[in-house]
């Protein structure tokens, strides 16, 4: 007799719905920024994957403390020799550009341009991603070893872009549950050509998406945020304050898409999310380590401003400024894996699928065991395997703490067992008549 | 001057009142089951060192979610050759008989006979002790040593059972205190021929009784349980709702006759039981573990059912499923020691007298020190050695942290100090009019 | 731009208002005990530094449990051979007749002298320190290898003391801060001639009394007491019932002068005074060690009664009883060193700028970060170097936990950096109007 579906609570389909990689690659030239045409490209390509709706909010809109700030257009910029040569090309890669650059042509002196060009001395061949939202100035990121060979006297300087009123633009989506609570998963969209920050949170969350809309009908809703960081999320939040209360989870996604351990940070407030990242981290036998909540990192920083503190945790692999490719050339489509974005996809499925099964069941008759034998239950589980799902042990764990304070996660944690056993082990006590949910 | 008795909450006599090991020899051939008479002359012989009162609970009476099962009657069980050669036999050793087998007599052969036949081919010369309670069927225990040799076709096997309505029998015992509050001591009793498993737990509890018994007048009172494991403490539970408030701490007792190290088991809601044992097993430098609770066990397992959630520990030295001689027939006299016997006895005696001796004392007056030289307590117990009683360390401990919110234990525990010494320094600061007790 | 001064809350001169050692010097021959003139004349000494104020209590006043002793007038000791040598002379050495001794003149028998005579065998060089507060008995402390050539018959011993009605004499003093509340410290002040305990307590009290008195105005009143020890804080607490309410924080501070590392030994109640010493010792990189509560000690003892339960930890240097100066001759000026009396002069200055500073804030508006760009505030402090200052990380860390349940001391803690680099960047986000005080 065998009544447990061990993996019961994982993926109707453990395969992602959709190829991860191929989409990172598709998405990777887009020119994104805080705002523009490259972030409309990048969620259009998106929504061919999952029904994404499309928000734009006007420059000037008071968000916060902050205003949506004008809209970046950028078409075309580059460094040439006075012979006309083209030395750098925008077009080339998206990386050479400083994000937000005003306008600028003309013929600079090398001594000016320096003042405007940036490199990484230490990473000769590669090229810096840089920004200056707010700073009114231009300029070029270029490989150190190829500015050691610009040795000119002067050069021709073109970037052709535009700082003029627009809109900001974020993608949402939301598949209601059977109640009115729901998981939020968020990742940053307004990085140019850099693949695992943040293509892989991308597509991950998009995959998470599409798989739940597929015919998946949870407690819980899931909202997936495809956010500019920091004042995308800010925007979201003044637009937002009516969904924040029924937020009972949240995860931000990046740099997901390596092939080193899982970083999991961990929220502010040390909600639930924690202890379900690190359970599944664990059971998984996954490299990990779990991090304190520091107030530095992605929009994590905003859903856990001391005024939301909003249960939101922060998923990573590689961790921002501490491996040798961050922000620059080098993440590239190579640094990020098939393998490494499929196994990212099936844990955090895992996470939302164990949050939404998590619940709390109390006996219906807790006064002793119960009779195990003449409702079939006596060793009906014991003579499986410990390896091949729930146990007996399981069963006694469930029947015991089944007294309204604990969850299954509860269970799962002060047993030291899989919650997929835990929770196999109580669908089989509740559909014995044992157990009842808690409201 | 000597105000301090450092042994004063110790045993009166801390001897036994009798002597253990032959109470557990006189028993060990007894064939008791669930029920039956093997039971009922198990607790006549205990009965003659403690006055116990029997319960009988007739079969078929709803006890919890369970009914008491029918009385098992077990007179004789017999593998013989064909040529009238008794090979095995329930007289010579009543594990050789599954318990509650159904009757059978007749000739088998060989083939159907191995159907019904338990050995340990990794302990060859072992026999196997098996139960099946709720089966319908029968079974002979052998040695795998044994049955190798058994190669004829047929053989004549016999069980003169009965199962049929009686009842189940279970002892008690109840030595009032001061107080309405009591300390209860569980035992399992329905194992047959197996001497630490729980012949030891037995006679230790016999032993404790005929000592609280003899004279002692405690505070709070000593409740004693001889039942049959699982079946035996439901029943019990069921009929004494009216006693389980005055529960204020509880011991399961169980394989306390070997000399191996204490193991202890912490009660499911950290109950000060735990802290007592801890603090006994620490202070009386014995070998010892403690062990997180488990829903697996013995009769803990119902006290500790969410219904109830009773401040029951159990106090095991081997633990269940982890020695090879546990559940066969090497579990014998030979296995437990007069002096693990003892050991245990006055382990549990201390324990008893801690938990009796508990209180929580308030200063008089707790706004500064005491003049201790006026009553002629500075350096009174100074002078002592530290070994041998309380000191003018433990005394300040006292008046320190009499407060109204740290009972003895605390206080020995926060002062890393023997209970004993913390508990003679508070006599002598009540006895000076420094302490009173909280109500 | 640099809005951080790193050192913003340090104290405005961090070299101590007088030299510690030249004044531990001048008090050092000085007869003090419980009473007597040695203890007014040690204060009338410190009264030359800071404003104190001196209290007499007579002789039998009720104080707590206790009441005040008699005043000992103590003016000559000595032993003579009876040729009229000089052997020993209190003239010489204040701790060559031990504390309150009675009265006695005359020629005793070696072997009765030897009743009155206190030696340490094992430093035969050293004098040790012995008292008899309550006890009406003589005697004479020397060393062990003077005495060993002490083998006439007969001695002539001479006492020329006076226990009659009198007063015990304190010191106190109050500078007051904005606010009801205060912080008090408190040294004993009946120690005869040893430097370490507890001169360097009280040499460094008088100078943070001195400092603060200087023109600084703090939040926080500072009250320091001068005491006998024990009799000493019984009777302050007996005469202060009105002050104890408005005492925030406590410190006894003893052996502060030699050169070891620190002790500081927490407070009964865990009050916020055991988390900022330790913060400071940490920060400060000084080799220290945190003890448990021990109801042994100082004045802590008194003040950490249970009927008080007052919040006063004790700092220490070297720990009373573990050293082998403790109550010998040996602990005199050369054992305690300028360089660690001010050391522990602007440890204690640290903490109590501390506690002063310490305070809620709370955002202004907590949603989200505050733009700091607009503000000036962006990189205004990551530029600066880690070890120099505050860092944006700083500002984040206070942004973030400025939800009106952490202090300032709670956000170091937490975000694991010095108070005042937190502190400055508070300074600069109260500033910029970003955060206000909880009342």
């Amino acid at each position: 007799m065998n009544l447990v579906a061990p993996d019961a609570f994982r993926a109707i389909d453990p395969e992602p719905p959709f190829d991860l990689h191929t989409l990172v690659r598709k998405l990777y030239p887009l020119p994104r920024s805080l705002t523009g045409d490259g972030v409309r490209e990048t969620l259009r390509e998106i929504g061919r994957h999952v029904r994404l709706r499309i928000h734009e909010v006007p420059s000037g809109t008071p968000v916060l403390d902050w205003r949506v700030p004008p809209e970046w257009t950028m078409r075309g910029g580059s460094i040439r020799s006075l012979d006309g040569d083209t030395i750098v090309d925008w077009a080339g890669n998206n990386l050479h550009v400083m994000g937000y650059s005003t306008p600028v042509h003309g013929t600079v002196t090398r001594e000016d341009l320096a003042g405007h060009i940036h490199t990484l001395p230490e990473q000769p061949d590669a090229i810096p991603y840089r920004t200056a939202y707010h700073a009114q100035s231009w300029g070029f990121c270029i490989p150190d070893r190829l500015w050691a060979t610009m040795t000119d006297d002067a050069y021709r300087v073109d970037i052709d872009s535009e700082l003029a009123p627009g809109s900001l633009t974020y993608g949402e989506l939301f598949i209601p549950g059977h109640g009115a609570e729901e998981v939020v998963v968020s990742v940053h969209v307004c990085h140019p050509s850099l693949a695992n920050d943040n293509l892989s949170g991308m597509v991950v969350a998009a995959a998470l998406a599409a798989r739940q809309a597929a015919g998946r009908r949870n407690r819980l809703g899931l909202r997936i945020l495809f956010l500019p960081a920091t004042i995308g999320a800010i925007t979201w939040l003044a637009r937002n304050e009516d969904v924040l209360p029924r937020i009972r989870h949240g995860l931000v996604l990046t740099c997901v898409g390596d092939p080193g351990p899982f970083h999991y940070k961990n929220s502010r407030r040390g909600a639930p999310i924690d202890r379900a990242v690190g359970h599944v981290l664990r059971h998984g036998g996954h490299p990990h380590a779990l991090l304190p909540f520091t107030p530095y990192g992605y929009d994590e920083r905003q859903f856990c401003s001391p005024g939301y503190d909003l249960p939101f945790g922060c998923l990573m692999r590689a961790v921002h400024g501490t491996f040798p490719e961050y922000h620059t050339s080098l993440d590239d489509c190579d640094f990020v894996t098939p393998a490494a974005l499929e196994q990212s996809y099936r844990l955090v499925a895992d996470v939302i699928d164990l949050l939404d099964a998590d619940r709390t069941l109390v006996r219906i008759d807790g006064r002793g065991e119960p009779q195990l034998g003449r409702r079939g239950l006596y060793r009906a589980i014991a003579g499986q395997s410990e390896a091949g799902g729930a146990t007996q042990m399981d069963l006694l764990w469930v029947l015991n703490l089944a007294d309204g304070r604990h969850s299954l996660l509860d269970m799962a944690e002060q047993a030291e067992r899989p919650f997929a056993h835990i929770k196999a082990a109580a669908d089989v006590a509740e559909q014995a008549g044992l157990l009842r949910e808690v409201a």
